[in-house]
């Protein structure tokens, strides 16, 4: 049921190889004080970061830093941003680097303003900004989140060990322009290109399994599911393919820029699982999603048949000739088992760092979600895990 | 190949039976001026126009009226609306209509301060706006064109007979907002019903055949496809089916709104032959496309093979085990004429009016685009055009 939605996504991208150079036709739109904001200085080492401030002062920018934006970015962090970005009176956040990167800078957009505690405002209360906000662009170097194109901003408050997500309702919180230039993602580990490549492909699931089988929505994920799988493959054997690495750069932006959401309303149960694991092992976010996946899935697949049925025809081309439709649908969960495998994804929690003693507060830190085709109790998600880890479950319990 | 692109579509669309509420919170970003466009007068019978008015009059705005904006909107119905425009000092034009209605609109928003002429400059010269444009907004009651989500706008210059679409490079000429209810499109008789539905598809289908098969764009396009195949047989024997209804007017929103297009060179020659005929028959814009497109892409098919097996497999379910690829790519043809025939689309030229005597004309009005699989010389026109009208034509001819 496709319903009534508000569909809103100004934020402009420049992609391809020379994109770059548009930074110098964003940068003269804002005011003189750019608060330039990155993670842990891999821009240092691979140059992009000499471009970037090159053509800030070719703009005549006066900038200050926010370096080392780690990987969840935390609440200190946000608190220490909001305070350079105050004092320096930015008119532009840009953001160079990744899916975190870019969730920080939207954070302090909303916070520098703000009269409350972000934390209690934003994190707690869910609430919307009442304040001026910073314009935010970014400069992609990692492929994933979406974030470059979307209003949601992550932040990790280390004390109370939450990882909360707040997407804002307002579109002026998305970048007003991202740069997107896949050569820069050439240099990722192989692990680490492939974590974002299984990342993309859950989020895409993640909306995909929930709701019934007739939207546009429905047709548009497959479309990115099987885009993603044919570069999947081809950057696996060759990394260095700039044609495959575009392609994947480009359908992560789709896979979370809010298109394949509307009408559905979503599961993003796999997440809930995989950042329980990540918060206990700190393990990569793409490999915790990998590994908890197919047991969830196998797991709900009687509750969403229709849906895991037509995955397999539509996305692993599962032939349906003569089976039973649940014959179908596992057919195609074994097919995505076989891709991920090829892949090198980790299927285990165990090899993730996760222990048998670790069962019981994994569980207690998974968010239940109630978008997908299951609701599911603190018993199945232990189950769920066990499975994750290799252990044997009785298939009736 | 992607390539380099640039991506900004920033229209914000309300979508659902509810949507049109949301036009009290969009009135008040503008002035008191607002100038409401709309075409024939089918807004007054079905109750729209009176709903939009009294929402306008609840927001205070003093309301000018373009009305008579025609199908194919004519150069001296723009002059008149730019006049009026003027004469209002307008702070808003609202479209309510289909396409023709949003991309005149469009057309008055970029020559109301243009010190020129706007056919010299925008038709002729393809210029952009060097001069303050006004914002648009659109109520839509009619699907297919994308214009509630482009910078299109085509204009007919009677004199000189010229049908000519110029699309601006500058987001802001796109709409600032569309209000999409799929219920204001279900009083619309079936024949236009199917001729928009095959509209939408073939805008699709310009912009898919076209370069080679690796790019994200083709995956979405076959992803849209198949949802409006889907969506079109549940409309075709329920026009009443609201949900099928609410899928093609979203379909046709992304048909159109330039996503599929990033990193294609596209090719659009079946509206350029479909065009013609609509010049000299005055037919149905959808039915023009549908007669001339098999024939086209008959003729075109062993220059882009490649891709229409691709078509035939991906959009069209066809097994290709045991098949040369030219016999899996007519299958899909095949497929698709049964999809045509079973909506009742017109399939030859001369059921719309054409005759032998106007082939040369038609030939002579067929602009010849080269983004395509195959640049038509004028008497490959001619043969595809005797195709539609079911001339046998020597297959080596």
């Amino acid at each position: 049921m496709l319903g009534n939605f508000t569909y809103c996504n100004p934020t402009k991208l420049y992609f391809g190889d020379e994109s770059l150079s548009y930074l110098n036709t964003e940068l003269p739109k804002y005011g003189k004080n750019v608060v330039l904001i990155y993670g842990g200085g891999s821009i240092k080492r691979n140059g992009i970061y000499d471009e970037v401030v090159r053509i800030l002062k070719d703009n005549g920018k006066e900038v200050a830093e926010i370096a080392g934006v780690m990987p969840n970015p935390t609440l200190p962090k946000l608190y220490e941003g909001v305070a350079i970005a105050r004092k320096h009176q930015a008119d532009l956040l840009l953001a160079v680097g990744g899916g975190s990167v870019c969730d920080y800078a939207k954070a302090v957009s909303v916070s520098v303003n703000c009269k409350e505690d972000p934390w209690e405002k934003y994190y707690q209360r869910f609430e919307e900004p009442d304040c001026e906000t910073l314009p935010v662009g970014c400069v992609l170097t990692m492929v994933g989140t979406g974030s470059e194109m979307n209003a949601g901003a992550v932040i990790t408050n280390p004390e109370t060990k939450q990882k909360i997500g707040h997407v804002f309702a307002d579109e002026k919180i998305m970048p007003r322009f991202a740069i997107l230039n896949p050569r820069y993602t050439l240099t990722l580990p192989h692990y680490q290109m492939v974590a974002g490549i299984y990342d993309i492909f859950n989020h895409i699931c993640e909306q995909y399994f929930s709701g019934e089988d007739d939207n546009t929505s429905d047709y548009i994920s497959e479309g990115l599911m099987r885009s993603l799988l044919h570069s999947s493959r081809i950057a696996n054997k060759n990394p260095q393919d700039y044609e495959a690495r575009s392609n994947i750069m480009w359908t992560a932006t789709w896979a979370l820029n809010t298109l394949v959401a509307k009408g559905k309303s979503t599961d993003w149960m796999v997440h809930m699982l995989g950042q329980a694991v990540g918060a206990y092992t700190n393990a990569t976010h793409g490999m915790t999603l990998a590994a908890v996946s197919l047991p969830y899935y196998r797991y709900i697949l009687p509750d969403g048949l229709p849906k895991f049925r037509r995955f397999a025809v539509n996305v692993w081309d599962v032939d349906p000739a003569g089976k039973t439709d649940e014959q179908v649908a596992r057919e195609g969960l074994q097919a995505m088992e076989d891709w991920m495998k090829e892949l090198g994804l980790v299927m285990n929690i165990a090899d993730l760092g996760a222990t048998e003693e670790m069962l019981e507060g994994l569980a207690d830190a998974t968010l239940v979600m109630d978008g997908g085709y299951k609701v599911l109790s603190r018993d199945e998600i232990v189950r769920i895990f066990k499975e994750s880890m290799g252990q044997a479950v009785n298939p009736k319990a």
